[in-house]
């Protein structure tokens, strides 16, 4: 089965890297995906062979000689890196056909191009963002998903989020890291075939508080967490100072790094995995990936986006949609 | 002129990475540098020559032929790995002599070896650390002072440090972000030769606060220091989303990278340059650096420590010092 690939905002980059993963397709073995989204948006930026198709399954034999595209209606004026609120709607169009047809059992897995967020609530978009928008379409509680960055030698999960920093201080607590980290685990089994996976649990402060003298989260919040989850016979280790956990030798130690806050587990991934940081939604009933970076609109349209993180995520999503059908058969 | 190294805690890691900096002198490169601690803490750990100096001037000759090394005296019992009061006392009073020594003018630079905390607290030790100890006897208000990680590739200053990460956003003000900046810039002219040194300042919440809807300090706090300082010339850019400024093209634009809060400045130094961070206090009339790791007394004896950071620490101090003395002649 192919993978569905949402092209994002048509003005962003996301139409020029699908194309660019597809003219790359030999070379580096990329598995059959088809792209959901608008034809314009991809001619703007690209000449290769686009054809349209009506259903998936007509994508396996069209994607040797071309980019199989499920058409989204033509959102009007596109312009490379100028967004408006057609090419919103689009986007917005693309994902839901591609979640649809993801969900249906038609596409292996879901990977979604970049959006704009400010365009997408200016359409009345009532989701925060991509990720609730597709967990309640598979009628999962987003509390209940991961937002996993992988890359090749590091996974990292924040366990808040999009909010001021102070206030993931106020959200965090020892539920919702037991929570996050469940999360996580079955997902490293369910996903990436690691039958014990090891978790790393960051402090939350310098020196993962230093017993107590630099901050109170990690003696109340994360160590009770981590005790209730080796309770429940879960791998995890910490809280680790996070200043000492991202090196080379550090990372070898575990699969995936649960952090506190969203700059704790983004700042290592980026700076070390910049160009091929894949973002993973796990908890969801079908595999969902996304490169790790945004619509890019200021080199929109170049010719010079790079489609290493769409590779990636393209790459990692029929991986683990494999795995996962290989454990569930 | 030699270099002072002190040894630091004679139970931890620091006498056996000086003696084998010492044993790669040739190989590397390494300029003359004495020791100073006590001869014992380096024979437990060391089998290779050791010359008792009266004098820094001493070490020049002697360097090619053995370690230098000014006595502290016997502190008792040394056992690697076993930290006791009388080890607190003797690495307080290597780093007295080493400071004294340096500030007056017979070492070029000091370089000093980890030492434990909790230890030099318990023999009645009043500074938080031994930077501020270090100010102190130079006559320098701490909060002049900055402490940048630096490695081959990233220099990180944060402007806050050991306090609870809550706590980071309530002393995070304006005026703290300017004078640690202007210490920054001084220190790169007058110690790395950057005669227009770029400075990129980080935010304090998730994508540097997305205009307020993340948090308002990148607004209120961070945005006018910025103002201020290029209005005083320094070229200082951001506030920037903390988790794009750290791979490897983000870092070519910049000399330094100004933090908010401990972590953010050293997660990426570590994840990126864990073996060879030097630790450095800008904003002192000497050059002062260390390796940036702690005493490991888990190692030490063993012979495993690794001399990356000590060796790095040791030639960035002879180089900065260098470099300072050549541009005040």
């Amino acid at each position: 089965m192919p993978l569905a690939v949402a092209l994002g905002d048509p003005s962003g980059i996301g139409p020029e890297i699908v194309a660019k993963a597809w003219d790359a397709r030999n070379e580096i073995a990329l598995p059959p995906f088809f792209a959901v989204g608008n034809q314009t948006s991809l001619e703007r930026v690209w000449g290769g062979p686009i054809r349209l198709i009506g259903t998936p399954s007509e994508a396996i034999e069209t994607f040797r000689d071309a980019l199989p595209l499920i058409q989204v209606d033509d959102p009007g004026a596109i312009v490379p890196g100028e967004p408006n609120l057609p090419g919103a709607r689009c986007a917005l169009d693309s994902l839901e056909i591609a979640v649809g047809l993801t969900r249906s059992g038609a596409s292996s897995a879901l990977v979604t191009g970049p959006v704009s967020k400010s365009q997408l609530y200016a359409i009345g978009f009532s989701h925060p963002g991509q990720t609730e928008f597709i967990a309640e379409r598979c009628g999962i509680a987003y509390e209940n998903t991961a937002m996993m960055l992988a890359g090749p030698t590091l996974r990292t999960v924040p366990v808040t989020l999009h909010m001021p920093l102070i206030e993931a201080a106020t959200k965090l607590t020892t539920d919702l890291i037991i929570s996050r980290a469940r999360t996580v685990w079955r997902g490293l089994q369910r996903d990436f075939g690691i039958e014990a996976p090891r978790l790393a649990v960051a402090g939350f402060n310098p020196h993962a508080g230093e017993g107590g003298a630099l901050g109170m989260e990690e003696i109340e919040i994360i160590a009770p967490a981590i005790e209730a989850l080796r309770a429940e016979g879960i791998d995890a280790v910490g809280p680790l100072p996070a200043d000492s956990m991202f090196h080379e030798r550090a990372r070898a130690d575990y699969d995936a790094a649960i952090c506190m806050y969203h700059d704790q587990a983004l700042i290592p991934l980026k700076a070390i995995h910049f160009d091929e940081g894949v973002n993973m939604t796990l908890g969801l009933p079908i595999v969902r990936t996304a490169p790790d970076h945004g619509t890019a609109f200021g080199i929109a349209g170049a010719g010079i986006a790079r489609p290493d993180a769409m590779i990636a995520a393209i790459r990692m999503a029929a991986e683990c949609a494999e795995r996962r059908a290989a454990r569930e058969a």
